[in-house]
């Protein structure tokens, strides 16, 4: 089994992936971004990001209605159904989901951000969680019919509400849970920079033991990233490929060792 | 089975629609539209309509482009993922899917419009197609474990694409391939009304062959709408219910006998 992450950007090349993917032998999941699209489209809207500092001083974006809305058009909506029409065509059958679909990847919901408000600190819950089991049944019942499944946010919480999440940490449980032997991750880079300001700074080759300590040197988004990725290796030893999404083969570039490789050491692949 | 039909408007009560469903006991196919959302969506963005006038005067939408964008963001993204959560949230375990989702129902391409361009006559293609195919076993695989399909356009044509298409044809289709014994129908409006003018005159029961005269006498959207309606009767006979999608309880209400109930004389229903 191959798990793909594809990144939301405009320069990903949807229809080479689209492509690429038809031509594999075995089944697939995809996962996949679009905050390009979500940009574009809050902007054109004129629909505000609200951003919210906690008491500790961190920043972060308050998921409201307006911002599931948002995800619903631009992630479940136009990427998702765009993505699953490129692999029709190029004949692969496949069937683009959220975790809302069949509950097909539960969250727990977020506590809260503490927030200052005058002389009071409130607890101002927003509508964002962390994934926490896939609907493992219905993945095999679409994966063994010969479907592919094509996955993004929102995530259902405990009540079946919708709340957004980070698609990296989707991708880390969607591979504790089905164990891919290859997780191929697209991006907008040439691999995974150790530098970066600098294109040219791609790692060819990693051990998931490297990961922690670039993420002790890392910072925000990057971190985070470096944080997910170390968590494909925590229960699996999958070989994780992070390469260019803007290729004309973005994911036959990747398998044939373009960007970077991460492997765990002593895990026999 | 039952499959209800649920109108894009926005004074449809989609919460009380999904908390009925979820009360009934056996299997139930949605399918709804989004006309509102999609109408706002465009006006918002600056999207405008299309329309073009065919050589034999008759003007309709061209589905381009940016036309199934917004289809794919209003009807597949915010529509769908929030009558999902709906029923998720009533314990009804949903699944919203596009008839390109696996290609749960496929289209033929409409074969284009004849328009006149200077002293030529041009055959104008849109993506737009017919209903004609129905991937019953991914239905009935839905169906068997307890999901229940929510569906909307657009549908797969030939090669994979996105083609925009009537919901009624799609219902319609969909009656054909399923069987269902109750087709109910939630619209703006308290049922059929014999005349579109006037609210009061809702017809409570009609035979299906009734339709053909009101069909007669119809024009433009709801001449349509009742040649859609007489071919849910084609190969099967099924209790249909046009009822009120604005009440606190539409499907329950439905079920009570409210609106018009249309049968096929001598089905034995």
């Amino acid at each position: 089994m191959v798990l793909v992450k594809i990144g939301g950007g405009d320069a990903i090349n949807l229809d080479g992936i689209a492509a690429d993917i038809a031509a594999l032998p075995g089944p697939v999941v995809v996962v996949h971004g679009a905050n390009a699209i979500r940009d574009r489209l809050a902007a054109d809207l004129g629909w505000e990001k609200r951003v919210v500092t906690s008491v500790s001083g961190y920043s972060s974006v308050y998921s409201d209605e307006r911002a599931i809305d948002l995800l619903l058009m631009a992630y479940a909506g136009l990427r998702n159904k765009r993505l699953v029409e490129r692999l029709l065509c190029h004949g692969r059958n496949a069937v683009g989901l959220t975790g809302l679909d069949g509950r097909l990847v539960s969250a727990r919901r977020n506590t809260g951000i503490r927030v200052r408000q005058g002389d009071k600190t409130l607890l101002l819950r927003d509508l964002s969680g962390k994934p926490h089991a896939v609907n493992l049944p219905l993945m095999r019942l679409l994966l063994d019919n010969g479907y592919t499944p094509v996955l993004t946010v929102p995530l259902a919480d405990e009540q079946g509400c919708a709340v957004n999440s980070e698609n990296d940490e989707v991708v880390a449980l969607l591979q504790a849970a089905l164990n891919a032997e290859q997780v191929i991750e697209l991006i907008e880079a040439p691999g995974l920079l150790l530098d970066p300001s600098d294109p040219s700074s791609v790692a060819r080759s990693l051990d998931a033991t490297d990961l922690k300590r670039l993420e002790e040197r890392a910072e925000g988004r990057f971190k985070r990233k470096l944080l997910a990725l170390g968590r494909l290796f925590d229960t699996t030893a999958p070989t994780v490929v992070m390469a260019d999404g803007r290729t004309a083969r973005p994911v036959a570039d990747a398998l044939a060792g373009a960007g970077t490789t991460i492997t765990k050491r002593g895990a026999g692949r």
